[in-house]
């Protein structure tokens, strides 16, 4: 595929809502170390595009002249570790207390129940961005916190007491498969699956 | 987010080379089945843009000025079906007697061979359209295959001998997961994972 002179990466979305760019770094810096150590297979889905207008003047370069991000169905990452299937959604916030579960659409949130319930790994990966701490919620306690709840955001107590601070290193720079570790332990689903 | 007026669904594009429409479209509306169905989540990935110009002047509805179509790192489809994880290739073809292997990326046959290696379930699904026929090839053969031939692509009696034919019908389109389960039979991973 033919690019235009120059151009060698994507232009990063800075205003995309809610779209820490930095923990998307660093868990696809990770990812790419898993890989390369042949450990698990995880990769984030591009983001959803709407095309409207192509030029397709150019031969075997098709130009988009004009899209429109779209909402995504499903989460952002998933993959394979163990023979398991792994899915999460990854969201930063600045907020010091508690995430603010408006940060995850609810369809994202039916979508890791989904997934739970059919033997899947399904989590969310929260950073408190002020605090510099990344945790995992698996989903049995995030769905265990939303169905005796009402209110609209889980507190950072909840993550501390039931969810699990990944450890950030230098390579792999967010060590989230220890934790994936701890969760099948958890879950009684054993170590490793065929 | 907002749309512009009147557009309610993505322009397909029809000169994607080697990406087979009615397919993908069979393959859509059998996943969206499943899910109805809460049988498996399986879904298309999101084509990858490469954007390189956008207008923010419009709160809430940037706008892609300039994109451009990127070679998809790994597979077109992934999800879960009875806790494996499931990750899969579909091309159509034109030819008659056999399936040319130019149609498929090596590190599409790369990741597939990974996830295969780590326990996932791992194929492609090729139609040959001017037969009409739908075959789903699973890792193993399509590995031995290539493993064991010199040849640029796999003769049509190979998907008749060591593959499976998919079912056509109304609903679902293409009822895959039936071959899935032979597949899980085949390779002795039983029949519910936990």
């Amino acid at each position: 595929m033919n690019y235009p002179n120059g151009i060698k990466k994507p232009i990063h979305m800075v205003n995309y809502s809610h779209r820490g760019m930095s923990l998307e770094e660093d868990l696809n810096q990770t990812n790419l170390y898993y890989k390369e150590q042949d450990l698990a297979y995880i990769y984030k889905k591009p983001t959803p595009i709407k095309i409207t207008k192509v030029d397709f003047t150019k031969q075997k370069s098709a130009t988009i002249k004009e899209a429109f991000f779209m909402e995504p169905s499903t989460t952002d990452y998933n993959g394979i570790y163990k023979g398991y299937y792994i899915d999460f959604e990854a969201k930063e916030t600045k907020c010091k207390t508690s995430f603010p579960l408006a940060n995850i659409h609810q369809h994202q949130l039916k979508h890791l129940e989904n997934i739970n319930r059919h033997g899947g790994i399904g989590f969310i990966v929260v950073r408190f961005t002020t605090l510099n701490q990344t945790f995992i919620l698996d989903g049995q306690q995030l769905f265990s916190f939303l169905n005796n709840s009402t209110s609209k955001s889980i507190p950072l107590s909840y993550f501390v007491t039931k969810g699990y601070l990944i450890e950030e290193k230098y390579r792999p720079r967010l060590n989230y498969l220890k934790i994936i570790d701890q969760i099948l332990e958890v879950r009684n689903y054993g170590k490793e699956k065929k």
